[in-house]
């Protein structure tokens, strides 16, 4: 059996459906195409749709069932990968797939091959089993690695393709520590903007400039000076106004967290922590929101020195939100929070403020049945107390899937904390592989 | 004879000694050799000396006459040029000289061939009618517009060439207006530097590390915004203490600049001057030091948008200098100033401040005999009051050249100010290159 399934995963793993390069489309429609196939032999209905992006890979609708007195659930996964390649540092060549010490390695077993895979045979084997109680959907998208491009408008575009959705499963995470099961119930939401100072129309050279204008950078070094305490506090007017209070059970979730903070501080090379107690260190990256400078576009970035002064700067800045933070009404903040320090330092500069890109986001309800079923079904595979993880990253896909649908989502992690997904040498323990598809099986049982 | 000058002007153009790309080294390397050729024909020692940066441009050493109880006259130009092609928006090919209207185009004919040119024929026709009552000395290099990379060392190697030197005439300057001709007594200097901060060993994402580090970009734009106030001040302690202050007699030479302030405001497409009187203005660029904030290296700098966390930053800086501050005191002033700041902000971030480069001012004698005779001859000739003037920006070969030789320099403008020496359709006025030789001419005879 287990055989069966490496050699489904090998096979997927022989494709380097990469999407970040358009050089590899033609793998990625072979995925596509492999993964159709296979939800066919088990009866799904499969649909393979164009991107509304041009150029991007397509999107796997599948379904299996329509029985309305069966709840319907939705496997979300993904058949893209991110780059790779043996002279990056791997071992072994990442496109064949290599099995050493419980392991397998290869691109893609842990992000998101392996869930996929996983996924595939919990239902295969319920309904050969003859116990698949539910109906089941799929949606398999093959950008997720490059920001989930074109993404939103094709589903909402196919929609009516599924019937009425009760849950939805994100197959895309790891266990948040080594040993620990996980569930996700929540990422952070992004606000990402920019600060454009306009002076002279284009660039000028610090010997004929330097000393008689105002530089653009000046103010924009000041504006951007004025949005953060060092002790992690956010100065934007109103910012913290409708983050959600810290509940004693959402407080609790905290207690049950498999993290290492010696190993934490040694992958980061450098103890520059805000907090060195892990609650509070998690609930600064899972829990409150927070703001990052990340650059400046149209000033001097190179090695070396270049005497210019930048007649255009654009300084980069995003917030990562919690609940119930408005991505909107937090750039609005932003504007108004900039709008008011330039007003304070009359600058003959021009001013613009720029909403690069807001995304949702996403707080799922751990006492739903999905939660539930997840936890019993953890508990009696694996005999271990699962934990309930968040992230601090964004994944706006997710709040939009439970909006289209109007279903809640849960996350089930399949690999290792150090699987290294976007790294060399990528892994997945077979035991988490086949746990997996048990766990799976189980949570549709309960269904 | 305005054709022979014309000609060798056309022959030099032809060569495309761009010094900013190696694949057009041959070029250089022949435009030397043909210099060479013509001061050898009229009566020249020359050699041509490598460079001692290998791949670097070689330098032309020459010399004419070498009577002790006459003064010796050193002049300087480069014979590389700025890049150049067609496609830039050229109307004619920058290579193949064209004249129109009385002018010259053509890439180098303002920077710096048509200077050079010009040198050569005021030394040759006094040697043609027998008036020649100096030695004559020639250093010509090739890497000028590269920074003048090498031409330090590879000139002190070979200063055994020359004999004494009693002064140095820079020819490569334009007018300071359209119709003044001018004379070139000052550059600032400048100290560049980078303020490294670094956090963890490598970049990362801010979902990960958002809200639970100190972002190293957090205390680099703090101590950015520690430099500068907004009315030009530099706050860096000591920064003033050695600038010399103004006297009469240097005030007095900014009475007679022609200078047109709405041009310059409608050139930089914005009015962001610090003031709009023109002396205040140009003594802020000329006279006083300043500081400007370049960029951000190690920081996101590109179009769009990515949640990194820079793990290390360099904040690039620069300051230009005047007399008497001294380029590495001044750099000290500033890694004190940064400290000093750092210090305060109790930051788990490491700071290393590094000197990236310093360049000396040149601040030349107005009294003495080379601007005595320049001042005539140009009355002489132009029937106009020269003026005197300066520059923002820095080249610490001149001062370099000063100390090596013990001798003092003046700049001789050639061209106009709209020659555009480092843009498209770069021009000379004829009428500039003939009165260029000859004022140098009668500066020669008069001293």
């Amino acid at each position: 059996m287990t055989k069966e399934i490496i050699d489904y995963l090998s096979e997927l793993i022989a494709l380097p459906s990469i999407s970040a390069f358009n050089t590899n489309r033609s793998f990625s429609i072979q995925t596509a195409n492999k993964i159709s196939e296979k939800l066919r032999l088990i009866g799904a209905e499969v649909k393979i749709v164009d991107n509304v992006i041009p150029g991007k890979n397509p999107i796997i609708l599948a379904k299996l069932g329509d029985d309305p007195t069966k709840k319907t659930i939705l496997f979300y996964s993904h058949y893209d990968v991110q780059p790779a390649a043996k002279e990056d540092g791997w071992d072994y060549d990442p496109f064949d797939l290599k099995e050493l010490d419980g392991y397998v390695y290869g691109r893609g077993v842990s992000d998101d091959k392996g869930p996929l895979v996983a996924t595939y045979f919990a239902v295969k084997e319920l309904i050969d089993e003859g116990k698949l109680n539910v109906n089941v959907c799929f949606v398999y998208e093959g950008e997720e690695e490059s920001s989930s491009g074109g993404f939103e408008d094709t589903l909402e575009m196919h929609k009516d393709f599924y019937n009425d959705i009760d849950g939805i499963m994100i197959l895309d995470t790891s266990w948040f520590g080594e040993e620990t099961p996980s569930m996700d119930y929540g990422f952070r939401g992004v606000t990402y903007m920019g600060i454009q100072i306009q002076g002279p129309n284009k660039d000028q050279h610090s010997g004929l400039v330097g000393g008689v204008i105002r530089e653009p950078m000046e103010d924009l070094i000041y504006l951007m000076s004025k949005l953060k305490q060092f002790d992690g506090k956010v100065l934007i007017n109103g910012f913290y106004d409708k983050v959600l209070p810290l509940t004693d059970e959402e407080k609790e979730l905290y207690s049950n967290i498999e993290f290492d903070l010696e190993e934490f501080k040694k992958y980061l090379g450098r103890n520059t922590l805000l907090s060195e107690d892990t609650t509070t260190m998690l609930m600064n990256n899972w829990r409150n929101p927070t703001l990052s400078l990340h650059g400046i576009q149209g000033a001097f970035s190179e090695d070396g020195s270049k005497t210019v002064v930048p007649g255009k700067v654009i300084g980069k800045v995003s917030m990562r939100l919690v609940p119930n933070q408005d991505p909107k009404e937090i750039a609005q903040l932003f504007i108004d929070h900039i709008t008011n320090e330039f007003n304070k330092i009359n600058s003959p500069n021009k001013l613009d403020i720029l909403t690069i890109g807001t995304g949702d986001w996403w707080y799922g309800d751990v006492n739903n049945f999905l939660f539930s079923a997840g936890k019993e079904a953890i508990n009696e595979y694996w005999q271990i107390e699962p934990a309930f993880t968040r992230s601090g990253g964004s994944i706006p896909i997710i709040p939009f899937m439970e909006k289209l649908f109007d279903a809640p989502a849960m996350g089930l992690g399949i690999g290792q904390s150090t699987d290294g997904a976007h790294s060399q040498n990528e892994r997945l323990r077979i035991k988490n592989l086949i746990g997996g598809k048990e766990v799976i099986k189980k949570i549709l049982s309960k269904l």
